[in-house]
């Protein structure tokens, strides 16, 4: 495996053709928004460039593929994969074209390398952003359809912006697709300013039952299953429902259990700086970062509850 | 009164000294942060510099202006305002400088002239980003604390960079206080990672109360003064309440009704592209833009829900 500079990755696009571009399993903007705006910069280039369909995307996304995909790459293709960190992201359908990956273009940290070569820059907050360098080095033309993707790359990837990961660079990016076409405002209205009906009441059914202690700097809930059901949650709805109960005013470190299944719990926990989630998760056997970190507890919901807000008085 | 261009008021900055700076009443993050950037701009070139303390300060943003305020501004001082469009703007304590404010520094497009001279550039999202820009001009030293200030003036205005006056000028900002030491993350988690415990709850209660119509597009929620009283919220936990509705996957136009009090209820409308709030607003003799509008409804609570949500069947 030969690791490319982002010169040595604009030459190789300049000098191969026939590119068949695919993208990670339960796609998200980044991949989608990356392989979109690479594809079209190819074309830019005078090169046959298509992206792979990819059969999990949802029409959260889909727009950004139309007129980019084809079904199958031949045997002539130039695969490149982007934002994909190993092989295990690649969708069961692009499982056949493993080994006969050219370049890997990724932003992921702690990757698996799989192909020929490989550009990955583990400072960018998205793929999306080497995509743009990529464009910048390549001095193509930058159109509205381009900064769209690249924007969604970029935006989905940080959170708008909110993430730890969010970079000067994230934001040189958004000035360049805004600068460029980008329906910036419209598109942060379709992807971060919308919540579904289930996670607004679940949300609604937590701040009715979260419990607030230590003068208002810790928080516990404890989500039933049963509760989930009867609102009739998505595990969409749910996804990094965590990270609410620390959003409420004061909060500084929030612990979040959900009963997977009868006498399985998971713990979540999110704090702000200062404080140590790890610190909370370590007297359970789990792990992660201090600004979020998780377990798992072997017990019921209620005794997990009491657990844990017992370890949180005892920090 | 004289209008400056960029280099003038800079040249200006440059010919005079002992500045008092002063903001606007019930100041936001952004007449604070871009007073709290040109204090220490103007410090950083060897002026004398300060800005009037604001009494209506609120904790949020009060570390902004620590080691930089004064209580009064003396006869020989030259006055500049930051983000004061007219004089009605300057709280009650600033009224006795009007006549003698040399400068006025703003974004505001409808702006009433108070001052001897002005810099007014409505095509920018926030002053800081003005702020920003004369930084720029001078080639003063970008220092920790004056990033994290024009930071704090950009990302307000623009909600995050989510408002429809996000430009690609905002994010070039962002990324000039990114690159210089802003704290990004940490002010992005405060600012509007955070929620008051009596706004979750009138959001849970929309929630649970809002009606939806024709095929989910369409939403009307009408608050009776008596739920806001038992939940206890505040003005501040109501502010831009009416956007919430809006929020809700699929609904592209909302009407939020409240009852200031008895037989007088103020409607707000939210919507996005493609859909015209003042279609709705004109009805009832009020106006706005298309994507927010307002009007006030003498009638009781009942009664203007009900005309509202005939006059929404009928766009």
């Amino acid at each position: 495996m030969k690791k490319l500079t982002l010169n040595e990755t604009a030459d190789f696009l300049l000098k191969n053709d026939n590119y068949a571009i695919l993208t990670h399993r339960r796609p998200d903007g980044d991949t989608i928004g990356s392989s979109a705006a690479l594809c079209r910069i190819l074309r830019k280039l005078g090169k046959t460039a298509h992206v792979i369909r990819n059969h999990e995307i949802s029409d959260r996304f889909a727009w950004l593929h139309e007129g980019l995909t084809k079904e199958e790459a031949s045997e002539t293709d130039t695969l490149v994969t982007v934002d994909v960190a190993s092989p295990g992201m690649l969708p069961k359908q692009f499982e056949k074209y493993l080994g006969s990956i050219a370049l890997r273009i990724d932003h992921h940290a702690s990757a698996t390398s799989f192909t020929e070569s490989e550009l990955v820059d583990a400072g960018s907050a998205a793929s999306a952003e080497i995509i743009y360098d990529l464009q910048q080095q390549l001095w193509v033309d930058f159109d509205p359809a381009t900064a769209d993707a690249i924007y969604v790359g970029t935006s989905t990837d940080t959170g708008c912006f909110r993430f730890a990961n969010t970079t000067s660079h994230s934001f040189v990016t958004a000035a360049a697709c805004a600068a460029n076409g980008a329906r910036v405002y419209q598109l942060n209205q379709e992807l971060f300013e919308t919540n579904t009906l289930g996670r607004l009441k679940i949300q609604g059914w937590i701040v009715e039952h979260m419990k607030v202690f230590r003068d208002g700097k810790l928080a516990i809930i404890a989500i039933p299953k049963a509760v989930e059901e009867s609102i009739g949650v998505t595990e969409d709805d749910m996804d990094n429902i965590s990270s609410f109960p620390r959003t409420v005013a004061g909060v500084c470190m929030a612990s979040t259990l959900r009963e997977t299944r009868e006498g399985d719990v998971k713990l979540s926990v999110r704090a702000i700086p200062g404080y140590d989630a790890t610190a909370l998760t370590a007297k359970f056997g789990g792990g992660g970062h201090k600004g979020a970190a998780g377990a798992t507890l072997k017990m019921s919901l209620t005794a997990a509850a009491q657990a844990v807000e017992t370890a949180m008085l005892e920090l």
